[in-house]
């Protein structure tokens, strides 16, 4: 039984939380918050301490793994003051948003030898797992091509988009960046990205990029693209293609129910799950057990820093690109 | 080359005109219909001559099959007439409404020994079709269940009505009881059926049944169900489904456009297509090349006067069952 | 927050436990089993107290409700003590195999006056619920038609088998006749059903019907069509389609993943979910949810006794007519 | 009633040959090509005459349009003697591929007068139709993206692949540029390209681009993706994604049956229709009729002579993007 610190008690942080909650081998036991009152309102809900004081928790010798679900520019420090203290950690992506500061940590985490696990927890989707189980098993040859949508129903609050200027890259695109490695199993050589201002001046006032597309080149050969927006209006748009020598696999989006209305119209069923948290339930619940099995185990956790540092490269080579309208090499 | 004379020029005699015009084994010499008005604007469009007089055509020695397309009651003294000049024949279904009278066409068919072909036009439908190959080539091992849906956007005319009551039976369901014998290659021993009339009095003032549901037990024990509607407002509504030992088989309803519009309110393709005529346009086409092939090489027609008699029976007994309310042997 | 008592750790009742454990207003209290050895390893997984007598855990202040998982022979006599206790109880289907016996119940928990309800889990499915609700709401104007597909993968165990004859009806079609009612808001005024044995001598050594197809009548005149198989090899198939004068509806089944392959041979998808409890998964959680509720703020069940008597008694009629041939008034 | 002389009887000939024949407003009166046997062939078919030399056909007044399915390479010399001659002009895709011959044909198009349709039969397929006529109507808001698959099912052979290098840009991926331009009614500014050799030195001798992508930037800042592969080994994959402010459009694919198979396996479906001219047959049908309509009326074609100019320039671009690395402007 792995004692749980989650750092981080908005947004994300209550959805992991129950999550921890109801594994077999999981127990939730701190909740940290700067904010005393959301890391009291997430910690009673699953018989948990709540604190400010991050210490608090990792002082707690029942306290094995760190969960952190805090803003971005906060991970950096926190992993290197849990690494510290030597406990296991599950990060959420993305490590950092500066290549620096991931190095730096990435030095601090090898010394302290924990185990270290990024959250793209679109791996462990099962439609999505099931295409890279069969690109892996050869099913379709020799890949070839791989096309990603990968839409959000809206934009971000404005002050969200401000902290994170090319957002549609960082935040976004970057978890089709850590897929595409994923399934390849390969590395880019190269990517070209163009960006549009779709949204009007009131929906995006800073005028940061809401539309993109980009392509890449892999060691392979292969060709990679991948396109995002945001303001799908139908929905989450989730969408992963891989074409090779012997054939095709689609992952397709997902409904919340499976009812078919037909009337003098046409065919009509659910738009598309909207909120990621409901799309990608089942893989947050398989991520936390692939970390939990490797802390259990001993084995290395199956998304390293290596991989989160990769993914925020390919995402500054994108931003690159955008703004000198070249190709950048990567 | 074969010439045809089609005698009867509304409803889907222009269709079959067409299709014999642009065979490549078959020229339209003849159109006879009593009006002569129509005869004479369906032979103008494809360079044959127009009658009211059927003895006009069957005299003509280039004319070596006739293709019936008038009202049912007037089929079999048509037939009667072809078949003593000799002619091969293709007769729209049904033969006749009364069994006695198909039985002395039978005979008279029988003495003049000319091809007979009865349009059951569903059997060369690509979809229906590839479904009968693969229960015929054991794909789903033995077969256990059978489930048709055979719905009309909308009830023939009152007077149509009028003319055949229980045509939910007659008209409709007799199509899908000689998919049953083709599809399972086996005979029904017993047949229940229930209807309803769920039209208002201004669509159905003649309260003939506008609603049917039949369920059929096979010679080897497998059971079917029909279901009937004169009012499938989202279109023509043909789907039939085969389940046996090894798996099942669906044969899906068509669309116009395989266009999908993803919206706010959901994902939407077009209804299903309206008229029989276009949804079986290829069923048409190729049930005339099947009757062609038979007519040039000299093989029997692959739909004869018995599979017509058949699917009257069963029909027949439908009627009788849901007026008595009692399961009907056959 | 509401203390269960589970009776009856085997098959259905773990999934059962988990789903109690993990509810906000839920506990387990207690487990049940006249096999000590299978309550105390549920009841260790949860934190809940184990026994082999009832008693024990009716006697427990804590414990305001009783989960029934036991054979259905077993349920009457418990729901009995239950209701003497005074908890209130959820019972899996069906309530028992005699309507007698039903009705003696009834009489108990009238006079107890203790909530109950009846584990008829389907309608909470997302897809059927929606379905529902739509026809509630209008969407497909008067019901007209009402078709259902429900075939389990295999057949039960021979033992199982012997013990509840008829189990195409009692166990597995006595589902299909509550949604029936439960979609159509009418009661059902006759039966046909007709059965027969397609599997072997060896899957199938009892000879009791594996295959079924009924069709009903129902107070307004709409038709219903229920179809059952045990040999399903392609999955848990589970599908509902209501026609109606403004439209149709269908609950299509359930894939594991969304992925597609695309090869030279075609286009695959998964086989449906073979179990019952991974189809139903998140029905098992409303329903529980759905019974909470209702314990939790006094309103009566959604799903009472006469629900269960009502479904109960459609199977006895299709029993009939199947052994009769004849259609059977309800 | 328009007379045709096709010029060229191989490859797309004969369906064009049959199209006509089968028009209501048009007839097959010559058939034009060097090999004597083939006009002979194709001309029997349909009661037209058969000639090696254009001019017997330009010279017979009962001529009024000419269609040309010759090699590409000579399309331009026929435009220039039929336009000549003054009859009305059906030219097969593209018109040349050096844009200088091109615009030398526009001198004497423009000065002769004549109709001129240039056949990109892609805008008359019934499903790609209703997505434009949807976007032109509005119904998903602004265009900001298109997504396009344009793959076949194997490369060209050798001598075809020799005559035409970057066929992937010129050949197939033209008729691509000619609906990014249709569909979203602007022009591109800019486009970047890459290419890969995928298939092996046996099936891709000359080792000239079987894989490739594009990625195009319209003047209103909407962003395009194009795909293709000379080896869709599941088919003739063709679609089209069309993503706007209030919604997505899909052209999805074709299949050549209804028919799905469910076994153990999973869920099967017909590969795709392998030839092109299975997939188009509509198409091709629907743009002769265009084409008979405009001529019959007087209107200008709906596809011209600059359309076809503009698709080509795009492709040379492409050719120009794919060896140079760089983004080229259009």
């Amino acid at each position: 039984m792995i004692g749980f610190c989650l750092v981080g008690g908005g947004f994300i942080g209550p959805l992991h939380a129950a999550n921890i909650a109801a594994h077999p081998a999981a127990k939730l036991a701190w909740v940290v918050d700067l904010d005393q009152e959301i890391a009291t309102k997430v910690a009673t809900k699953h018989g948990a301490r709540a604190t400010a004081n991050l210490d608090d928790a990792l002082l707690d010798p029942q306290v094995g793994a760190v969960m952190i679900c805090t803003p971005p520019r906060t991970h950096a420090a926190i992993i290197e003051r849990v690494a510290r203290a030597g406990k296991a950690i599950f990060c959420e992506k993305p490590v950092d948003l500066d290549l620096a500061r991931v190095d730096a940590c990435a030095k601090v985490l090898d010394s302290a030898g924990v185990p270290f696990f990024v959250g793209f927890n679109r791996r462990f989707d099962p439609s999505h797992r099931a295409m890279h189980d069969a690109i892996r098993a050869g099913d379709i040859g020799r890949p070839e091509m791989l096309v990603l949508s990968s839409r959000d129903p809206e934009i971000s609050p404005p002050d969200y988009v401000a902290a994170m200027p090319f957002g549609i890259f960082y935040d976004t695109m970057i978890h089709d960046f850590d897929m595409v490695r994923w399934m390849l199993a390969e590395e880019p050589v190269e990517i070209t990205a163009r960006t549009a201002c779709m949204l009007d001046e009131k929906e995006n006032p800073h005028r940061d990029p809401d539309t993109a597309m980009v392509m890449l080149t892999m060691e392979s050969g292969a060709l990679v693209h991948v396109n995002s927006s945001f303001r799908a209006v139908y929905g989450y748009d989730q969408r992963i293609e891989a074409f090779g020598s012997n054939g095709m696999l689609i992952s397709r989006n997902h409904q919340p129910t499976a009812l078919e209305r037909y009337d003098a119209n046409g065919v009509r069923q659910d738009p598309l799950l909207r909120f990621f948290i409901e799309r990608y339930a089942e893989s947050y619940r398989r991520e936390l057990d692939d970390f939990v099995r490797a802390v259990e185990t001993g084995r290395t956790p199956s998304i390293g820093l290596r991989d989160g540092r990769r993914a925020l490269e390919i995402a500054e080579a994108a931003v690159a690109s955008a703004k000198s309208g070249t190709a950048i090499p990567l």
